[in-house]
Order: C-alpha cells, then structure tokens, then sequence
C-alpha cells in the first residue's frame, strides 16, 4: 500500500457509486485505503452520502476510521446513530484512550447510555477510568492497553503472560517490568527477550533506567519529557508508583502539533482553531477579535494624534513618520517577545535570572535602536530639509525601539511566572498597546524637541 | 530513573567537584543522568570544564551525550579531539543514521580520516552511504539499522537471524519482511511472532500493507506521512522497491518541530534560528534583516505621505487615522496568509481551486471589511467633526482591508505554486509592502473624497 493522494477524481467517480446506490463499486474504491484516508474522503461528502460509506466499512476499521475523524464530523455522525451500536461497533474495538476521546465529546446521558451497552466490562471499566482524568493531563493522555511482566517470572512465563495480553495491545514497544503491587520496576526490551534463555529470569534481564510520569502531568511536560528523551511509550504511574497505563508518541506528537499551531495563531491573530477549509463564518468569528482590539488601539492612536494636532498643522511632516515609529515599535516588540516565548516552549535550559535575561534583552536594544536611529538620522540629515525632524525622529525611533524591546521580552516572562500562557504576549492586546505608546513618545518627544528650537 | 530538573545549584555544586579536580564526586553526580540531561550540563560549562567531565563518562554514553549536543558545541568538542578517538570511542557507538549526522558537519578532510578509522568495515560504508543523500530528504533522515526477515522462511530461521541483527538495532518497532531480491514486501508484528507457532512461515503471517517512501522524498513530507498513518518506523526504499533503512519517530518529531519553528519565526521577524539563550551579537544579527526592511517601508510610507503633505496641512484629521489604516490593513493581511500557510502546512485536505479559495476569501473579506468600516463610520459620525472625514476613513478602511485581505491569501497560495515557501508570504518584506500600499490607498481616497465635498 503507497500513500494515498486524495483527488477531486476520485471524490466524484465515489459519489456517482454512491448516488447510483453501487455499494460494490463505492466499497472497492475505498477497500484498500488506510483509515486515515477514508477520514479525510468522509471530510469532503455530505451526512447521508458518509453514512452510505460507513455501513460498507468492517468492523475494527470502522473504529479507525471514527477515530481519525474531525471532531464536529464525529459528532455529527455518532449523534445519528444508536448507543448500542456505537457500544458495539466501535468502542469495543478501540484502545481505551481512543475510546475515552470519542466519547468525551458527547453529552453526559450519552455516555452511560454507550458505556451500558459495552459488553466487555474491564474496557467499560478502563474508559470510565480515563474519562475522569483532566484531557490536558498525563492521565488523558495514556491508554490502560500495555505489556507488563512481573520482575520474579523467567522467560517461559513471561511468553505465556505475554502471548495474553498481546491480544488486547496494538503495538508493543516495550514490556514493562512490576512487582507483585504493581508498582512500576523499569523495562526490558524485546531485543533482549529474544537473546536471552528460556530460564533466564526477567529481574536479572531488565533495565531499571526508566522514566515515567504523575498521572497529572501536563500534556505539554510530556511532550518535552519524550522529546528530549527520544521515548515511544511513557508509562504512567500514580503517586505511589503503580503503573496505570502508557502514552505512546503518535499521540504526543499531536500535542506538539497543537501547542506549536496555538502559538502560530496567537502571534497571527486568529482567536480559534480554524483552517482554511472551515466555512466563512468561522473564519470570520476567528478573526473578528484581535481586528477588534486593532480598531480599538487605533481609535486611542487618533485620540493620542489629536492631542498633537496643532502641533502636527504647523509641522505636518512630523506626520509623514508616524507610521515608520509606530511599525518599527510593533515589529522589535514582536521579535523580543517571540523570542521569549519560543525559548519558554522549548524549555530550552536557561539558568539566568529574569533579571540577567532582561539586561541581555537591554544590550540587544542598544544595539538595534542605535543602528536604526543612526540609519534614519543619516536619511534625514541628508535628505529632509529641517534638523529639527531629523532630530525629534532619530531620538523618538531610538527611545520607541529601547521601549519596545524590552517590554516585548518583560511581558512574556511575567505571564509566565503567574502561570499564564506567555504567547498571550505576541497577541493583540499587547502590540497594540505598543503601537500606542509608540506614537505617544513620538509626539511627546516631538514635542519636546521642537520646544528647544522655537 | 525520573526526570532531571537541571538547577544553578546543580551546576555549582558540579562546577566545584571539577575545578577541586574531584573525578570521583564529578563521576558521581552525572552518573545516573540520561545523555540528553549530561548534554544539557554541557551547555552550561566552559570547554575545559567539558572535556574533563566527557572523560569520566564511558562509552556508549559519551557517543549518546554527542549525539544531543548543540551542533556549535559538538563542533567545538570535535574539533580538540583526535579523528581516531573520535571513531573508535564514539562513531563506532552509534547508529549509522547520528553517526552520518555527527560527521556530516565537519570538514571534508576530518570526515575521511574518521571513516577510515572506523574498525567496522559495515558500519564505515552505512555513513558513506548515508553522507551521498541530501539531509533534507527520507535518505537524510533514514538509519540503517533494522531488523529484516526472509518471507520465506519459519519461525524458528526467524528468531535466530533476529537474534543476530538485534545486536545492532536498538529498537525493533517493527521487523520488515523482504523477497530474495531484498524487496520490501511487509511487516510482521512482534505481537504476532509471539503468537505464532514454531513452523509458521512468514509468508502466511505476515502484513503486506506497508507504507514506505523513496529515499529522495522530502523530509516534511515523510513527517506528514508518519503524522497521518500514526507510525513509529517509516521504511525507505530506492527506486526498484529494495529496502534500504528505516526512518524512526524521534528523527520526525525534530523535524515537526523545526518546520513550526521555521513558520514562527517568519512570521515574528527572526531570520535565523536563534534562542534566547544565544549571545547577543547572534540575536541582533537574526533580528537586523526584519528590522531593516520595515525601515524602507517607512521611509517608503513617509515620501507617499510627503506627496499628500498639502492635504494634511489643510485637513491635520487625517493623519490621525494614518496609523489605524496601516495597523488594520497589517493585521488582516497576516491573519490571511497564515490561515493559508497553516492550511498548506498541515496538507489539510482542501480539493477547491485556487479561485475558489480565494473568492470564499473574498467572502471573509468582505465580511471583516464591512463590519469594521461600519464601526469606524459610527465612531466618527458621532464623535468626529466633519462628514468628510467619516466617509474618507470608512471608505479608505474597508478598501485597505479588502485588499491586504485577498493580497493576503493570494501571495502564499502564488508562491505555493512556484514550489517557494509560503510562509515568506508572512515574513518582513510583504507585510511591509501591505502597509506602504495601505497608506497609498487612504491618502488617495481622501484626496478623491475631499475633491469631491470641494
């Protein structure tokens, strides 16, 4: 099987199978596609032509399919159909945490209702488990499905153990190794069960070396945790050790996926997580906000220029440079800030105090603001007519980009002392508020400056 | 083991036992830290304190801790030692794939005294080959360490050849099943080995949906596919099918990440890849092009001003709104391009035409556009003097906007097809040009305008 390429071909020639009711045609063109590309088929038909799809699918990879759905596609789709079904068809035939996922999207009644109807009590039991935990925690994150063997067993046991439960896990990656409580030992890898002997027991084979997490961990720490550890599996353990379950890394590359798209959009200003396939409504509810807090910011910009008017009639070409100071503000704002934030998502290890970072952040800021007044200084001073604007724009420039800097990389770490997400700081509240200020230490040093000439 | 929390006090501490030339309390504090936690050590300590610290570390360890160093300091670390101490201690150590990643960065001459003291003939001509593919592609990314069965043979051949290639692999993940001709043809689970009896053949268990990708396939689109099919190893394979290597999970979360990175820093204005923890000349350098660039804007944007400069002088109102129309036209142009760059990113599956993207765009636009030019008209209606004003600003606002807006999807989406990055399309020089054609419009409008109630 090649990776599949969904075309506009393809959807057509599926739908005229579909509206001619040729369920052979329509299952042989799906047939042999992976879960994932019947997903994204399902994105582009409408309610009754996916339902007409979906009864030609079997079984486990019906789940599959389910599972890889948008989450308002799903909804639509599990809200069309029986509890039982769903209890049968599908969550029997999911790995918990894909079951918990599914179900914690509908409404209270409709879960029991589902959670009644499945037939395997301990996958009943796992899913009402996992419901419980925080989906941003360590806890919704796991599945219970995994290989454990007991630190006392030898190879003969374990092989028969493990043939059992093997039944119920997908994939493998690692056994993990338990004492008669359950408390979590360490792993031993399946490279070393083929090597060893039949007597060999697991406690003299296995690797203690094991990094595992709290049940309440954040999603983002784990991600980090894998990341830097290069790890496929994480166990999960609760707060005396027993091991509950494991995360593996298809679902944390998700979560890195997500954190990486939120901080895109904030810094872009888009409020909601939309693509550019969602219909125009979305989009516009997703850009509404920031253009708002935009308007706002402009309206306080006219208000703050008005002060200046009388100022602004008998100089205007103090008027020509407002826009310069006001993008130059947002622009190194925006960079000091990104920078924050991004070494903040990375953890990357930084052992200086708030205070040195700043005073960094303060040499970059003498650094660029002198350059760039110089930059500007020069192009006045040679091509302007007056030394006074010359003077009044360099300084204002140099002072506006001092300001912006440093402000742009305080903000963030402050957010994320109090624990509050420091991308907050590259969206629209705070660049306005730069822009601004910007243009009030413009006017006001415009001001000041022309006062020294008259 | 749990996960190490690098503190000041840690490195202190450590900083002490080495410069007291204390090996054995140095050796006991890294002694049960992970290779990416001794890495991170690193970062923090001077050259000499490093080496000193590298030697009490033993084998596969040291070539782990090189492996997640930063490149600079990896480079650093490399270039003070001998070639063949660097290919018996650490190069034979690694997997062909980090091997071929470490070498790759030094020089020509370093490269090939390094290979040729590496005492593994196999291992030396694994990192020739790897060097010959582009570190972009699936070749780049592939390590050539696998586990790879005959699909003709039984169980019990299976197990011993495994037990001879597991030697070499660190992780199994899957086992590939090859033809004579080494043609990949599928995967056995190691689930499904447990399972199976002694005189099985593979050919009769085995999987043969498989999912591989060419050796010159792109790096984010070999991350695309592992994303989308949720694996954890991705086999590659030349041009007639044979498998070469295997491209795991850990090398594509590094590339997931980097490509979002790339993304953000686009669109913050940062060129190169910097971190807050980098020195200052290094942070100015990545932040001096952005800067640059919106200079000329502004020195562009005040020369269109100066051509109106008679009508500011005559009505100073207008300048007041200047930068509320630029800021406005800025945002909605970058909220535009990222949804689309976002959407093509994600290869989120969107079958319109180019036109029909852009007129739902339109749409959007028209929407935002109305919306906002409304709200400044009420503004200005009840709280501005004159009707001129209100009607040049509404209508200069909602023109801005409806332009940077469609300009806004419509430049990624252009250079998409012209295979160049559209992420550019977020970056300095095009939100730049949005602000400068932003001013050009509402100072043609309100010439327009004011010649009309005149």
């Amino acid at each position: 099987m090649a990776t599949f390429e969904l075309t506009r071909e393809f959807i057509e020639e599926l739908r005229n199978a579909i509206s001619a009711d040729n369920s052979k045609e329509s299952g042989k063109l799906i047939k042999d596609l992976h879960a994932a590309d019947i997903a994204e088929i399902f994105d582009e038909l409408n309610l009754e032509e996916a339902k007409y799809l979906y009864l030609l699918i079997d079984g486990e990879k019906a789940a599959d399919v389910l599972i890889e759905l948008e989450d308002d596609v799903r909804d639509r789709f599990l809200d069309a159909l029986p509890s039982d079904v769903i209890a049968r068809q599908f969550i029997d035939n999911m790995d918990s945490d894909d079951a918990a996922d599914v179900i914690s999207t509908l409404s209270e009644e409709k879960q029991t209702e589902i959670l009644q109807h499945i037939d395997d009590a301990e996958q009943a039991g796992d899913i009402v488990d996992l419901l419980a935990y925080d989906e941003n925690s360590a806890g919704g994150l796991m599945a219970k499905e995994l290989i454990k063997v007991n630190i006392n067993w030898d190879m003969v046991t374990c092989t028969r153990e493990m043939r059992k439960q093997a039944a119920e896990v997908d994939e493998i990656y690692y056994v993990y190794v338990v004492d008669d409580d359950n408390i979590l030992k360490g792993t031993v890898s399946l490279k070393k069960m083929l090597l060893a002997r039949a007597n060999s027991k697991i406690k003299n084979i296995y690797n203690s070396d094991i990094i595992s997490v709290d049940t309440g961990k954040d999603r983002e720490e784990v991600a980090n945790v894998m990341e830097k550890y290069d790890l496929v599996a994480l166990p999960v353990i609760d707060k005396i050790g027993r091991l509950l379950g494991r995360i593996t890394i298809d679902d944390v590359v998700d979560v890195i996926k997500e954190e990486a798209e939120k901080d895109y959009q904030m810094i872009s200003g888009i409020t909601e997580d939309v693509e550019s396939s969602d219909n125009v409504l979305l989009l516009t509810r997703a850009r509404f906000p920031w253009l708002l807090i935009g308007l706002t910011g402009g309206i306080l910009g006219a208000q703050v220029i008005s002060q200046f008017e009388e100022q602004i009639q008998i100089n205007p070409k103090m008027a020509m440079f407002i826009p310069l100071i006001a993008a130059m503000g947002g622009n190194v704002g925006v960079q000091s800030s990104s920078i924050v934030v991004q070494g903040l998502a990375n953890k990357s290890i930084n052992l200086d105090s708030t205070w040195r970072k700043l005073l960094k952040e303060f040499s970059v800021a003498v650094i660029i603001s002198s350059i760039f007044s110089l930059l500007i200084f020069i192009y006045n001073f040679f091509l302007s007519d007056t030394i006074e604007l010359t003077i009044m724009v360099s300084l204002a420039l140099f002072t506006v980009m001092m300001f912006a800097s440093v402000f742009g990389a305080f903000i963030p770490m402050m957010l994320n002392r109090f624990k509050i997400d420091p991308a907050v700081a590259t969206g629209p509240f705070i660049t306005t508020m730069n822009d601004i200020i910007g243009i009030i230490i413009y006017l006001f040093i415009g001001r000041v400056v022309y006062g020294f000439f008259h």
